[in-house]
């Protein structure tokens, strides 16, 4: 894309690039997660994944309605940024010897998705709010929420537990 | 790598290869920083730009001095997260017809280059101190409040004047 033509025009162009970007991000990660649950050597890691699955599953359903509000059709672009991150989760995990260091190893990936997710629904808030469209902020949000508690989640049960084991 | 051998066995495996991605990353930002100097059309985000090119050749002498308190041999491996950030970076950059908007999607493909780098400075921190090398931490400390300071940066710019200039 990009090579011939230039299709964002507005900010609002702008906007719905972004919102297909992390449309076709979050679908990859409900495709993703299911390894890290199966990988993750530790019940509350896998509790935490399990867990984000159910809220991954519900941030495309809630793009979805941001779609509808905004009058656009739901569609995704190619977004060779979560497709990188998730490359390299792959690579990493292939590479993990020892279990209890494959899951301060596995809580990393997840937190490098977590952060490519955060800038992207901040930047999207902040879009929306200069647009005058309040109501897709507010439902971005709630996802904002969600994966800023979700990084939380995992950093506690590293730092309380799963570095701990790791490194002993 | 990854398909044939398990090189991860200890924690401090796992610390060494985090040191080698973000080295191998700081390096690529070095690389991606001047084209969005560049392109940049606002001589405060011209500047913000410019100022953390500076930081981010700090932050690859940095590292080394890391590898060298470790006893390790600075050495980079392929992060696909970072390039596949950057190549985001450069898709949208291509994309956006006009001067306004680009200055927006220039600062949202920074602030994403920038969350990958507070992740992976978050991580490792946690790492090297429990690791016991609160020496090592330490210098990682200085590069992480600098990322997260420059995030700060291009959102007060965003926010301040960029996004309302792009949606007008």
């Amino acid at each position: 894309m990009g090579f011939f033509t230039k299709d964002i025009e507005t900010m609002d162009d702008l906007f719905v690039h972004m919102l297909r970007d992390i449309y076709y991000a979050e679908q990859q990660i409900v495709k993703a997660l299911p390894e890290m649950i199966d990988k993750a050597n530790d019940p509350q890691l896998k509790q935490v994944f399990q867990a984000h699955l159910g809220e991954t599953k519900n941030h495309v359903t809630r793009l979805e309605q941001v779609f509808k509000m905004h009058g656009t059709e739901p569609k995704g672009i190619d977004c060779p940024a979560i497709d990188g991150i998730i490359e390299e989760a792959d690579d990493i995990i292939g590479e993990v010897a020892d279990k209890q260091v494959l899951n301060a190893a596995l809580i990393a990936a997840a937190q490098a998705v977590e952060h490519y997710e955060m800038t992207r629904y901040g930047t999207l808030i902040a879009w929306a709010k200069q647009l005058g469209r309040s109501d897709c902020a507010s439902v971005l949000q709630k996802t904002l929420d969600e994966e800023k508690a979700a990084d939380q989640k995992l950093t506690n049960l590293a730092e309380s537990k799963i570095n701990l084991r790791a490194a002993s």
